[in-house]
C-alpha cells in the first residue's frame, strides 16, 4: 500500500470544468492525491465534491486564501480565469505551495515573469496545465523530429486547434470577456498551436510574428478566430496556424522536413485515453514515371500506462517530492516552456492590436 | 473491338518526362491513341518512342510544326516549358487542334487570356494538365465538403506541395531558370496548392494575396520555397500554403469547416494507382470531462477503374469527341479552373516581387 504521507498533497483553487479533469487525474496519479478544494463559495465546493464523487476526505474551503493557509497543502492547481493568476499563482508561491497553473499563464509575459520570480525565490515548482507534452507519443514525435537522417530540418509548421461551443458560451463564457480573458481564442485554443510549434522548434522563438487580418474578434473585442504566421529568418522556417471557437474540434499539427514529415490530428487531446497515433513519411518521393509514392504513410501507435493528464501530474508531483524530500532543485524548464509561450502569445496578440502588422519578437 | 477511327488522336509537342506519363495515359485511355510525337530534334523524338515502347505507328516529327500540320491530329499535349505555352499553344489553337496543356499554362494571365480567346474563337476544347481534378476521390471530398449539415462553411484550408529533386536539378532544370520558367516552384508545386485552395473555395478568388518572407529564391530571382497567405474578407475565410523544391514530398491538404474538416495526404498523386482515401470528422467534440472525443477519424477509400491521369485524359476526349461528333460547343468551365488558378500565382509572384506585400485581388 502506498503510504499517503509519501503522496504529494493538491488543493485546487477554484472549480472550472477543468478542474474536474485535473482532479481525477490527481486521483490517477500514484503519487498525488487530492486534499483540498476550494471556492469564493464554501456550497459550489461541497457542490462540487459531491458532483464528483469526491472522497470526504478533501477538505473543502470557501476561499483561496484559507486553502493557502492549509499546512498539508503541498501543491496547488489554478484553474482561476487569466486575470486571477498573477494573483493567486504569486500568493501560492510566497506560502511555499509549488505552483500548477492553467494556461494561459498570464494576461502577458510581465506578469509570467513575476509569478515565476516569487516560484524561483521561493524554491518551489512551476508547470502550466499543458497535458500534451505528457504523453509518451509526443516524445516519440521528438525522437523523430530530432533525427537528422529521418527528418532533417524543420522547413514549415501547420497546427489548428478549435472547437465550437454552445451559444450561451459566447455570451457568459469568461474566454469571451476582456477582463477576464482577453485573449479568447488566442489563449484557449491558439495556446496549443503555439506551443506545438516552439515545440517543434526547440523553443527558439521566431523572429517574426504576423496576425493575418482575417481575425475574428467579438464585440468585446475579443478574439473568436484567428489566423497567424510565424517566421524563422535564420532557420528559412515558416509556421502558420488557426485558432478558433467558430469551427468544430480539431487539433492538427503537421511538422515538414527537409527529409520527413509528421501529421497528427489529436495532438491536444488524443482520440482515446489508452494509446495515440501519429503518421510519418521518411524519404518520401515519386515512383517511376511519377505514378504513385515510393512509400505510404506510416502509422506509430504509443501507449501510455496512463491519461496525459495524470502523466502531468505524477511528473509535477515527482519534481515537487525531489524538492521536498531530496532537496533538489525545481526545474525551471516548465517555466522556460511557458514562457516562450506567453512572449509568442503577446506578440500575436499586440499584432492584432495593431492592425495585424507584422512584429519582430 | 474500338473502331480506331472513333479515338481522339492525340500528337504530344516535346518529349519532357511528364510526357511520358501522359502518353501512357493516352494509351490506357479507351477513347484515345497517341498518334504523333515531336521533338526539336527527330533523333530525340525516335528514342523516345524506343525508349518508351511506343506502337511502331506512332509518327515521329523533327519539329512542333511538322507536328500541327498533320491533319490527322485531333488534339495536342503541350509540356514544353512555360515561357513557351502562348506560342504553341495558340498555334496548335489556331489549327484547331484541342489542347491539353501543362501547368502552370502561362507566364502571366494575359498570355492565358490569348490562348483561351483563341480556343474560344476555334471551337476548341481546352484543359490543363492537373490530373487530381479527375480523381474520384477528388469528387467525394467536393460531395462531403458541399454538404450544410455534414461540413458547414469552410474556415482554413492548408495546403502543401514539395519534393526534393537532386542536385543537378538545381543547376539545369528549367524549373530554375527565369528565362525558361520564371515561377519555379511556385508554379510547378504551388500550382497544386491554389488549385486545391481554390477547388474548396469553388474558384472564388481571394480578397488578398500574401507571400511570407520567408520565401527562398535561387540566384536566378527564381522561387525554390515559399509560404503564402490568403484571405477571403466576405467568407471570414483564411488558406495558408508552402510550396517547395527544399522538402521532400508531400501533397497535403486539409479543409477545416464549421462542422466538418478532412485531411489527405497524397492528394496531387495518390499513393496507389487503383484507389485513394481521405479521412473526415463531423460534429467532433469533446467528449464527457474532456477525455478523449465523440468520434474519431473516418477513413474513406474511393477506387478508380483507371489512373488518375488517364480520367483526365479520357475526360478531354470525351469532350473533344462532343465536338467532333455532335457539334456539342466546347466546355469552358476547365478554361475558367485554369485562369483563376493563373490569376492567383501571377498575384504570388507579384507579392514576392514587391517585397512580401498584400496584394488584393
Amino acid at each position: 500500500m502506498t503510504d499517503e504521507n509519501t503522496l504529494v498533497r493538491f488543493g485546487v483553487l477554484g472549480c472550472a470544468e477543468i478542474a474536474r479533469k485535473v482532479c481525477r487525474a490527481i486521483d490517477l496519479s500514484p503519487n498525488s492525491i487530492l486534499h483540498a478544494i476550494s471556492s469564493r463559495s464554501i456550497d459550489k465546493a461541497k457542490q462540487f465534491v459531491i458532483k464528483n464523487s469526491l472522497s470526504e476526505s478533501v477538505e473543502v474551503y470557501g476561499s483561496y486564501e484559507d486553502l493557502l493557509d492549509d499546512p498539508l497543502v503541498d501543491a496547488v492547481y489554478v484553474p482561476l480565469p487569466t486575470s486571477l493568476h498573477l494573483k493567486w499563482a504569486v500568493l501560492a508561491a510566497q506560502r511555499k505551495k509549488h505552483v500548477l497553473l492553467e494556461k494561459p499563464t498570464a494576461l502577458n509575459v510581465g506578469e509570467l515573469d513575476r509569478i515565476l520570480e516569487v516560484c524561483k525565490s521561493k524554491f518551489v515548482q512551476f508547470m502550466d496545465g499543458s497535458m500534451w507534452y505528457h504523453h509518451p507519443r509526443t516524445a516519440r514525435m521528438k525522437e523523430f523530429l530530432s533525427d537528422p537522417k529521418l527528418f532533417g530540418q524543420v522547413k514549415t509548421i501547420y497546427s489548428t486547434s478549435s472547437f465550437l461551443p454552445p451559444p450561451e458560451f459566447f455570451n457568459n463564457n469568461i474566454r469571451t470577456k476582456a477582463d477576464l480573458d482577453s485573449y479568447g481564442a488566442l489563449g484557449d485554443a491558439g495556446w496549443y498551436c503555439i506551443g506545438a510549434i516552439l515545440w517543434s522548434m526547440n523553443y527558439k522563438l521566431p523572429t517574426t510574428v504576423t496576425a493575418l487580418p482575417s481575425t475574428i474578434l467579438n464585440s468585446n473585442g475579443v478574439v473568436m478566430s484567428t489566423t497567424v504566421a510565424f517566421h524563422w529568418e535564420q532557420e528559412e522556417t515558416t509556421a502558420t496556424f488557426y485558432c478558433s471557437f467558430l469551427s468544430h474540434e480539431t487539433m492538427d499539427v503537421s511538422v515538414l522536413g527537409s527529409k520527413g514529415s509528421f501529421h497528427v490530428e489529436d495532438l491536444i487531446i488524443p482520440y482515446e485515453e489508452s494509446s495515440a497515433t501519429f503518421n510519418f513519411t521518411s524519404g518520401a518521393a515519386f515512383a517511376n514515371l511519377h505514378i504513385g509514392w515510393n512509400m505510404k504513410e506510416q502509422e506509430v501507435l504509443v501507449q501510455n500506462e496512463l491519461p496525459q493528464e495524470a502523466l502531468m501530474v505524477k511528473e509535477f508531483s515527482r519534481l515537487v517530492k525531489g524538492i521536498k524530500d531530496k532537496e533538489i532543485r525545481p526545474d525551471r524548464r516548465w517555466g522556460d516552456i511557458s514562457r516562450a509561450s506567453q512572449v509568442v502569445l503577446d506578440a500575436v496578440k499586440s499584432s492584432v492590436d495593431s492592425g495585424f502588422n507584422t512584429l519582430y519578437i
